[in-house]
Formats: C-alpha cells, structure tokens, sequence
C-alpha cells in the first residue's frame, strides 16, 4: 500500500468521485472507458485522471482504456471498501439513531453493528435495523473494538462533549472517527478524523437556485 | 447570473472547495493568493483554479493575485450566500430533530424556520433552538413558503415516502431539495435537487486507515 503522505487528500476524494461515475457507466453497460470520458463525465482533464490514478499503480489498457468492472474492483481495494467492515457510532441522540438505521454505509461496505451512549435511559435500547445490537455503555467500548475487529467509529454527541468522547474512543482501539459534531477534533497524527459539513449542499443547491431560477 | 447550464457541476463544487480554502487563508491573514497557492492547498493545478473562476468573472489583480477577503465575499455572492436565507425542513423524525437543531447549517447562510411532518404526535412540537418555531402539518407549506420567502427545502423523510412529499414541497413552492433519503428523488429541470451521501466519509476514512495504519 501506498504512504498516504505521498498522495494529496483531494486525489483520494476525487477517488470516490471516480468510483461513483465508474458505477454509473457499469450500470449503463459500458464495459471500458478512457480517461478523457471520465474526466468529461466530472469536469476534469484527462490529464488529471490519468495523474490520479497514477499515484497507485497502473490501471489502464493501451488501446483499450479502463475496463470498467476492473477499475471498480481496484479503487475498493484502494480505498478498502471491497469487503464490509464493521463500525461503531457513539452518541445515540436524534442524530445517532438516524444514522444507525441509515442505509447509505452498508452499501458502501460499512456495518453498523454496536452503539454507545452515556445516558443509563438508553443503554439497553435495540437497534432498529438492520443488524441487531443493544446500545451499550462506553465502559464496553475497548471490548467491543477487539471483539469485532472495529476500526472506524462515527461521533454524533453534543459538540461540548465531542473531544472527551473521541480521546475515549481513541483510547479503546478506534483508528478513524467521522465526526459530526460542529467542532474540531483533535488527535494524534496516526488517527483519522473526516467532519462533515452538511452546510457545503445547501450551498450547492442554493447556487442552482441563483442561476436556474429567477 | 450566468446560466447553471454553461458552468459544469464540477466546478461549481469546488467553488464551495475554494470558499472553505479562502476562508482558511482569511482566518490566518493572509490577504492576497494566487491561482498557485489556492491550487496547492487543494491539489488542483494553477490552470484549474483560474479555468473555474473564469466561469464566473475576472476575480484576480494583475501582479497581486486574488484578494482573500474579496474573493470570499464574490464567491458567496456566487453561490447565493451573502445573506442568510430561510430553509424548511419536512420530517421530523431523528434525523430531522438532528438537523433543525444542526449549527452548520446557520453558519453557512441557512436558517432552518419551519418544519413539517404529517404525524399529528409530532405536529405542534417547539423546535430546539435557535429559531423558535413549531412543527406544522404539511397542508401549512405553501403558505408559510410565501409568508417566509423560503427557497430551499430539506427532505428527512423515510425512503418510501420521499418522492411524494417532494412533490408536495414542489407544488408549494420549495425550488430546491436537500434530499437524505437514500433514494433518487424526480423532479422537474426547473428544481435542484441534491442528494447527501454520507457514505462517501466512511470511505475517505477507510483510505486513510488502509495507509496510515498497517
């Protein structure tokens, strides 16, 4: 595997971009495509996508292109999603349990399959679906990640307690933390931390409105 | 405004790239930076970052660059968010609970003033904080899109239901759709729609794992 210090964070995310359009194009039946229908298709330079990939390995058929199944199958591979793995979530507030019965992460090769929270009035609680656990109390937390071979866990607590919850889930084995939480996290540089910003959609779309509408 | 149409989707996301960028640069003084430095900062080449600014103007200074603070403040003007504007929002279920009381969405130009389900458990229900308003029933929308001038709506409703109150929130007047439902939601040309997909985080996260982490 490559050192992620060598390749730039936005070729990575550019990455699921290409996995997304890559899906596109297998469920339209195209079995090969060029670098420069990829680029079209996202509004990059074929330079850019063949510079992208690049970075880890040789993916391309001269003559041919990228065949299409194959290039699906690398990128997982890449980005370690070609089999489920299990996550944990702590916090199951409004927001923890929406996301515990998400569907969005298991199709794309993530489990939820435990749950913690600090309030004794939840603990005990089922899961709703799809995979059955009850929520436990973080005390479990260090277990759990051993026993389920657990490395990436999703933070959706209030934001005053978002950093205490993190360092506890650092310190029972998690690798990696999606952080929901309106704050920044901190954490050594071994662990890794990805917030998301759901504001950045509303922007998208409020751009839309500006030019499609008036 | 220049027409949606003519600039690609692409480009049009990495302005919100760029805005988070800029503001970066703002918060550590920085007062001017070139097409370069921007690129840099965002693995993009200098190329890309003036080709995307072009689509909307001339934004640099001769020998200078760009100016941060009037970059920013052109590129919010851009997408639409150099006033706050009022969003609804319909379903209020965990994930709706979750988001009405969501702090990003206020620091990014959105207030979220109403919101509506067709439980009546949940109709009359106070929202959290920190615009007071109560939950109505769906009937309500269209007039509290005109009294409100409300543009953007956000969708957390369960899959089954989400295509259907999107035509009702269409009907009533919402232009644009934040869609959390995980699945594709049809709409005329004339409304955005986006859709979150929050599996994409895990997936950066499962990258960065694979690499640091061994």
């Amino acid at each position: 595997m490559p050192k992620s210090d060598n390749i730039p964070a936005p070729a990575v995310r550019r990455l699921s971009l290409y996995l997304r359009q890559l899906e596109a194009f297998h469920a339209a039946d195209h079995r090969t495509v060029s670098s420069r229908q990829l680029g079209e298709a996202l509004s990059l330079s074929d330079a850019q996508v063949r510079k992208d990939f690049a970075y880890f390995g040789q993916f391309g058929h001269p003559g041919i292109g990228y065949r299409v199944p194959e290039l699906i199958q690398r990128v997982r591979r890449i980005l370690g999603t070609d089999k489920q793995s299990n996550v944990l979530l702590v916090g199951m507030g409004n927001l923890g349990r929406a996301l515990v019965s998400f569907g969005g992460f298991a199709k794309r090769g993530f489990d939820v399959v435990a749950a913690f929270d600090r309030d004794p009035g939840v603990i005990g609680m089922k899961s709703p679906r799809p995979i059955a656990f009850s929520v436990q109390p973080l005390a479990d937390l260090p277990q759990v990640v051993k026993e389920k071979s657990i490395r990436l866990g999703i933070l959706a607590v209030p934001a005053p307690a978002a950093q205490a919850v993190a360092d506890t889930m650092i310190a029972g084995g998690v690798r990696g933390i999606l952080n929901f939480a309106p704050v920044t996290i901190q954490a050594g540089l071994e662990i890794a931390v990805a917030s998301v910003d759901l504001g950045v959609h509303l922007e998208q779309l409020s751009f839309q409105l500006g030019t499609t509408v008036s």
